[in-house]
């Protein structure tokens, strides 16, 4: 048979800084970065998309940029500072991608300009997908600024937006540039951001590390309250935990069905949709991370102590465990139908991340609905 | 400073095949290619998207795919077959990629599926974008049809279409899961599409393969009238420069801005979009290159001889070396705009891929205008 062969391997690098007031005169770590980045005799652009949550919250942001970079060389804000509506919302509407895309279009962002997204995993996800498919992919920094994008979907490699009304129909994998976690956008989020962002720290503990699960069990009662050290900590470690799998797994363009760091997520995507994401999408994962985890020590998978701990550590952050909407009458309750949707948007083989422990993820290939609807209705009956 | 360091590189690879008849019962080079990627116990879905100037020439294909996937184990064929109308005018219709989109969810298509483009590299240019960015990336096939899709825009890694009428604004970079070339489809082309996609090699023999142009002057007279061993002898040359450019230099997703193998495209962009597409691509980057190498000869970097041989070359491949939308005023005419959009498109730094002789490229950072006119003018005239 007669072919030419193709291989070559693309290598893919950035940092996730952490820092605090990041365009804070004093602070040299945005600067830093760009001047590492700078070539001679090139003028590179800045274009900066904000959350509204972030801007209703820091008014003076977009003078602080506009001062911060007027003292950078090499580099050109673009003048107008795009603000979009933060939120899922900012995920459900074609027309603000298309007018992002406009505005890369009319600014003339180049492949060597930024693109520059500050906000939550929503608005970021939506930048991340106007810079991936906008002149083939021009480079995009996030600047997250929700405990959830900081520990988890602003550190990664993955964008998109939803379509139909279906979660991230459409997106890329796209690595950042870099990323600049600031502590202190934390301190204006809502209790109930900031407190589901936690649970993607459970998440990657219980699949990846049993120290990091019991150090969180030690500060349960700080991080309930969100103190802010410990509150850091966590989202640093989650953080890395997330990084890792994504660089040290061999698949970070997801192309198998394997997904541990999906674990509880199968039917929180389909909670939020159903709930038309009025239920926050931490708190969606914490309903299914309990699910999951009932389910797994039905089927004998999970012995009953992880099990208890587990319940508690959620308990004690104040994350939700259930809802109305996981109810189970036939194959074609709702919850059912996201089992296969989730098969789907993996591919063609059911690949759901399941616990034998704090720390020991396992892979299933079937979920036995019968076993799954006892584990929902111990969720609304026993806790 | 506090940072996470992220890096990991990803391996992509995939194979170009030639053949004929590949729906032909008898050929097993499909089947055998899924063969290859068939999962036990996943059943994976093929949907077909075929140009209709293929459909139109080809009347039996649809039923010929049907009864040659009914064979296939482990694969199931999605009844309709979609046939889009081919050209320039497919990557024009936003309606037309949300229609594939659509598709994409109606059948369900995930990430184990494959979505099959068959035609010239403006539907697979589509087809391979709808692909890209669904579920973040469902994999995909080519079967170009044409000789520019079969030697250059259907064996490498990009995909696209246009938006506010500028080229491939909305696209990534996404290699396909395998391309078949089957030459076949060759004999139904127009006269215009057979020989203007013989530039590409033309092209790529300039930049990097002395021996290659050599050996296009000496078969010159039979290429001219598309006889089918030259032809295809042809086009695997071309496809293979192109492959091992995109393998083996170092930068398959473009991230830098140099970018040898568009050679005479900055022009070329510009006129097919100036013609509103009635100028082929091919006929447009014919142009392009013969305007770019009278430039070379007027500013002492190519001799006389060579500039001599290659505008001979495109005049017995009956190719074109003018049209009168070159022309320039002043800076504001079109094709000085089109080097504007150029730079844009390619990053900060204007990077123009030129020529010091056959089979040796040579990248310039300007491009002086009263030179380019007096090139403009000369091939106006002279020849
Ligand atoms: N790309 C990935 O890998 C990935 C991973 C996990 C989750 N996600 C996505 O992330 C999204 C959720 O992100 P999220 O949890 O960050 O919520 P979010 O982006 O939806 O934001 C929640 C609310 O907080 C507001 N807000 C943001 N920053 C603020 C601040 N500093 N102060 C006050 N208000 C602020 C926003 O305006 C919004 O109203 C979902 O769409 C989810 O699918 C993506
Ligand atoms: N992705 C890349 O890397 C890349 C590289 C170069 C060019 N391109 C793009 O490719 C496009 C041009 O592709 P093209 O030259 O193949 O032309 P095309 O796809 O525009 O097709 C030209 C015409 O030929 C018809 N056709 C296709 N196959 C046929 C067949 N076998 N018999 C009869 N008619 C047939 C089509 O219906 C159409 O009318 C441009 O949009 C260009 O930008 C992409
Ligand atoms: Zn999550
Ligand atoms: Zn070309």
């Amino acid at each position: 048979m007669s072919y030419i062969q193709q291989s070559f391997s693309v290598q893919f690098e950035y940092k996730v800084f952490f820092t605090e007031h990041l365009f804070d005169p004093s602070n040299p770590v945005f600067a830093e970065f760009l001047d590492s980045r700078a070539e001679k005799g090139i003028r590179k652009k800045l274009l900066f998309i904000v959350d509204d949550g972030v801007t209703k919250h820091h008014e003076t942001l977009q003078e602080q940029i506009t001062a911060y970079c007027s003292s950078l060389d090499n580099y050109e804000l673009v003048q107008d500072i795009i603000v979009v509506p933060g939120g899922e919302a900012s995920k459900n509407d074609l027309q603000l991608f298309y007018w992002l895309v406009n505005a890369v279009d009319q600014h003339a962002i180049d492949r060597h300009s930024y693109v520059i997204g500050i906000g939550g995993g929503s608005v970021l996800d939506l930048v991340g997908y106007v810079a991936a498919v906008s002149h083939r992919g021009i480079k995009h920094i996030r600047i997250p600024t929700t405990v959830l994008s900081q520990n988890d979907s602003g550190v990664g490699v993955k964008n998109g937006i939803n379509y139909h009304g279906k979660k991230n129909f459409l997106g890329t994998f796209a690595p950042p540039a870099a990323v600049f976690n600031d502590a202190f956008y934390l301190t204006t989020l809502d209790e109930r951001d900031w407190r589901s962002g936690m649970i993607e720290a459970v998440k990657v503990a219980l699949i990846k590390d049993a120290a990091f699960f019991e150090w969180m069990e030690t500060h349960a009662d700080e991080l309930a309250v969100g103190e802010p050290k410990s509150l850091q900590y966590l989202i640093r470690r989650c953080a890395e935990l997330h990084m890792q799998h994504i660089g040290g797994a061999g698949d970070p363009f997801e192309s198998g069905s394997s997904r541990p760091l999906d674990f509880g997520h199968w039917s929180a995507h389909k909670l939020e949709q159903l709930t038309d994401f009025e239920l926050r999408h931490g708190e969606a994962v914490s309903i299914g991370i309990a699910l999951d985890s009932v389910y797994a020590w039905l089927m004998g998978m999970l012995d009953a102590e992880s099990l208890e701990r587990i319940i508690q550590l959620l308990k004690t952050l104040r994350l939700p465990l259930y809802h109305p909407l996981l109810e189970i009458e036939d194959d074609s309750s709702p919850i059912m139908a996201g089992l296969e949707e989730f098969r789907e948007h993996l591919g063609g083989r059911l690949t759901i991340a399941l616990l034998e422990g704090p720390g020991k993820g396992k892979e299933v290939h079937s979920i036995d609905p019968a076993t799954l609807r006892k584990a929902v209705n111990m969720l609304r009956d026993k806790w």
